[in-house]
């Protein structure tokens, strides 16, 4: 017992040192706050910088667990007791750690009803671990996907169906939008993923990939007769024009959802839902 | 050729005397753009006008194709040429059509860029339409689901994969709240529906027709093992506190979508969205 008091000690005693690093601002034109709403707003700035930010008492845990970089841990004065868990743990891995009054937290708060915690995140390199599951996995390729909230909707239903990984056009709306991340609940920090400046570079390069090219046309396979077996890939198209043909023309087979009622009124989120449920059920 | 003339005469005579009625409307203080803001804010003032507001083109459309009764049409006098057409079709079955100015017409739309045109609509009785499929249909029966955003695309969902008709529990959100009635498109004017005022009703005086319980369960039947034969009802609960034990317990069977990801993480209409498939694929 007498051996496990003095690491208690010296622990409080680093708490206090972390404590009184946490820097407070207040002022509105402090560089971080100009950071943080510019990181919100431009996904050019997000590329440039190599950062993104993170709002939320869940979010910033499913970053934290993720084992993803935390340059920076932004916490509004009024939540210091309510979340002193959560801001510990963060605390300790982020680089460096600011309170902000009330006023300047809805400066950078991108909701309505804000929890009082951001997190500014350096994204983890997912290449190697895509890499290595090229042989043996599902995937999904978004071409030209735009809405933020169907690009998270997605992701959030790829990670909780179990697909593998990935692909996304540089042409997709940016992945580390805030509504992304938020609508994502998470998935942005655990499936790997990858961004190529075409999908068909992807499919042209990965010939042991089956690709299949997901229409609006009676005429393709029915999603219901087809095994999906790996390592394979379906790719989906933007919302309002669907699958570009240069996509379409170099994918294995063009498969559609067969309906009975009307079928091109399905929203792009749960057209994708649908057939991402029926690649991995 | 001379026969053809004369109605065309009168025709263009009518539309003559049918601009003239459609009345111009410049002041806030007009009942009607106090009755449509009212129509738009309060679930309560609906119910008691048995009325509600639809907005755009697409929807106003919809209703229309539908023939459900249009007591008002409202447009904006800036679209007046560009959706002439449609305003003319409209405006035929409406029972009272009036031009609003810019400004005023703002004052009653809910959307950022407003397309011009709202329609108020009495909606239909569906009742009757509903009991005649009681023994062939498919169903689905939301329970306390909350959020206009889920409930319209579940419904768009549940039109588009052909599903017969839905059963709301009297505690849902508002079949006819603009996020609703704009969230479903159309699907609110042609999908048979009533309102219970508890789902555990509808299922103890329907025995005929067998009930499955959607549940997050291990234990639960995997939808993938269920044939889901004529007459049957799905019923999907609250989106954050998912079914009532109460209408659990009278359902025939609880069922559960099986999963190798994070299946806590899928969202409420995708969810939704996956069930539904399974029924009527």
């Amino acid at each position: 017992m007498r051996l496990g008091f003095i690491p208690n000690a010296f622990a409080i005693l680093f708490d206090k040192i972390k404590d009184n690093i946490m820097i407070k601002i207040t002022s509105k034109d402090n560089s971080l706050v100009k950071h943080i709403t510019k990181l919100n707003k431009s996904a050019k700035y997000r590329r440039e910088c190599e950062e993104f930010a993170a709002e939320g008492v869940r979010i910033c845990i499913d970053a934290l667990n993720s084992g993803a970089k935390i340059s920076s841990l932004i916490v509004c004065e009024d939540i210091l007791d309510k979340y002193s868990d959560v801001i510990e743990r963060i605390k300790a891995v982020a680089d460096n750690s600011y309170v902000f009054s009330k006023t300047l937290f809805r400066e950078i708060s991108e909701t309505k009803s804000p929890q009082g915690i951001v997190c500014v995140i350096k994204p983890l390199d997912k290449h190697s671990l895509f890499d290595k599951m090229e042989c043996n996995g599902k995937f999904i390729a978004l071409d030209n996907i735009q809405d933020p909230s169907n690009m998270g909707t997605i992701l959030r239903t790829a990670e909780a169906v179990g697909i593998d990984g990935v692909i996304l056009s540089s042409d997709c709306c940016d992945i580390y939008s805030p509504k992304v991340v938020r609508g994502s609940m998470g998935a942005v920090f655990r499936l790997p993923y990858i961004i190529k400046d075409s999908i068909s570079d992807f499919i042209l390069e990965h010939k042991n990939i089956t690709s299949y090219a997901s229409v609006v046309d009676a005429d393709a396979e029915k999603i219901t007769h087809i095994g999906f077996e790996c390592p394979c890939v379906v790719v989906i198209g933007n919302e309002g024009n669907g699958l570009k043909q240069s996509t379409i023309d170099v994918c294995n087979k063009k498969i559609t959802i067969p309906m009975n009622g009307r079928a091109e009124s399905l929203n792009a989120s749960v057209a994708a839902a649908i057939i991402i449920w029926e690649m991995v059920k």
